[in-house]
């Protein structure tokens, strides 16, 4: 590991399982916990999560050789410019957070002299959020996108690729705007339209939900999630979820027609060419 | 045990899975599978599914004192018509369709002198189909919603509800009108949206669904789900199902508004509406 001091800003469900996991795989150095909540941290280290905390970020940060951004998305700019100048030479800032290219545009500027920020996204998590659902296997065979951009120090983007493979991690590099088209279509767009999905039919009876089976309860399982975190994503992804959510909206639009014009060929072929996609990544 | 012989027409996963559990559960008499492809029957003979087969219809429901449609609901009526004069007096006639209004309106009248249909649509099922998915336990606890129209006799009724009782699945009486009303918005929307959900996204890019981690999963398994059945639950159900997709495109217009403005604290409350009544149904 090239690690000594790892700082973790944010303390919630990946934080906390990123800790457990460099635990788990046998990481030996500090792990000092840093969040809004004392009481969470207090628990963390109780549980043997984190060694040490703060709720001062600047206070947990000058030793570390690496820093691990861990809030929601949109706390990132503050952070890092509450601690940029207490920042180790030669440490490496990352994150977690699953929106890139804003976040990469933001940070880069602000790392001082011989601080390196590399950004990171684990395709991991669950809608459950929180230290009592962190889990030290939760990166084990995700896949974790690191991106890499135009000014990357390669030693400090080889030492962040090590760390996710350390702890289980498949990492996969990509530009930070090749992962926010991507990822705007196959996760942003999906958590938006759950929340729709949910108000719709809340819209038309707040009773009726509970009448739904394993399907939608399934389909509304990432409405579940932290509100905040999803609105930072959109935030910083506005432009990218917007081309999903529109070119979604007229996909809907056309499955409506097809209804209203009893077109039940084509509806039946919409549905088949939909099935076959999906029947492609069962096995992945 | 009200029943003696039970025909059961269409050996799928529900077909199947109703045949199993009737035995679980402790039904001795004869179980008669019914179905368009042999190859299928003789499988469900060879597995102790059924005891005897029959590819026509006809054939196989002279003797029968119960009889479970389990195909596709387009199929229903066709097969009524050609049964009908066949039915033994006394017999009930139920299914599981996942649409009632319209099965009612064509099958009730259908039913010869002495002969009661009584519908019915177990909440439960896979997005995968076929004998091979069939599953003793698939109804236990699993809800029942039994749909009495105004022509339904009490007797038949009745055993309606003791049969799925008897299958280890809660039965709740609902009118065919209020069933359809109900999952259109919880069972037939989020279908509909499903395969919308990966058509959209394989229009952006044929190769990017992969990339998609356990939320995206989730969320479009029941994308995996037969075409024809869900193009028939969409021409029985046309009408609810257009106003709930059409509240659903309102829906999904406002988040998109909500975006476009950058009315950050607006998304906020529209994400968290949602997931608070989510949660609600997360313990049912």
């Amino acid at each position: 590991m090239d690690f000594s001091n790892i700082s973790i800003i944010g303390i919630g469900l990946m934080g906390s399982s990123f800790a457990l996991a460099l635990r788990k795989y046998g990481f030996t150095g500090g792990i000092t916990g840093i969040g809004r909540r004392e009481d969470n941290l207090i628990k963390a280290k109780e549980l043997g999560i984190i060694d040490q905390y703060s709720t001062v970020p600047v206070n947990g940060i000058r030793d570390a050789d690496l820093i691990l951004l861990a809030t929601p998305v949109g706390q990132f700019e503050k952070i890092v410019r509450d601690i940029a100048q207490n920042i180790k030479k030669g440490a490496i800032v990352t994150d977690v957070g699953s929106v890139k290219a804003g976040i990469v545009k933001k940070l880069d500027p602000l790392m001082p002299e011989g601080v390196s920020f590399v950004g990171g996204h684990p395709i991991a998590g669950k809608e459950c959020s929180g230290i009592s659902a962190a889990a030290s296997d939760l990166f084990k065979d995700a896949r974790c996108i690191v991106t890499p951009g135009s000014n990357t120090n390669n030693e400090a983007l080889e030492k962040i690729i090590n760390l996710w493979n350390v702890v289980g991690a498949k990492t996969l590099l990509m530009t930070p705007e090749e992962h926010d088209l991507i990822f705007a279509a196959v996760s942003h767009l999906p958590h938006v339209i759950a929340y729709a999905l949910v108000n719709s039919i809340i819209e038309e009876d707040d009773k009726i939900l509970h009448y739904g089976g394993k399907g939608l309860r399934d389909m509304t399982r990432i409405a579940l999630s932290s509100e905040e975190l999803w609105k930072d994503i959109c935030v910083y992804n506005k432009e990218e979820i917007l081309k999903t959510l529109r070119r979604f909206s007229s996909v809907t639009s056309r499955t409506i027609k097809l209804i209203e014009e009893s077109d039940w060929t084509g509806l039946e072929k919409e549905f088949l060419r939909a099935k076959e996609a999906r029947q492609l990544i069962e096995s992945d």
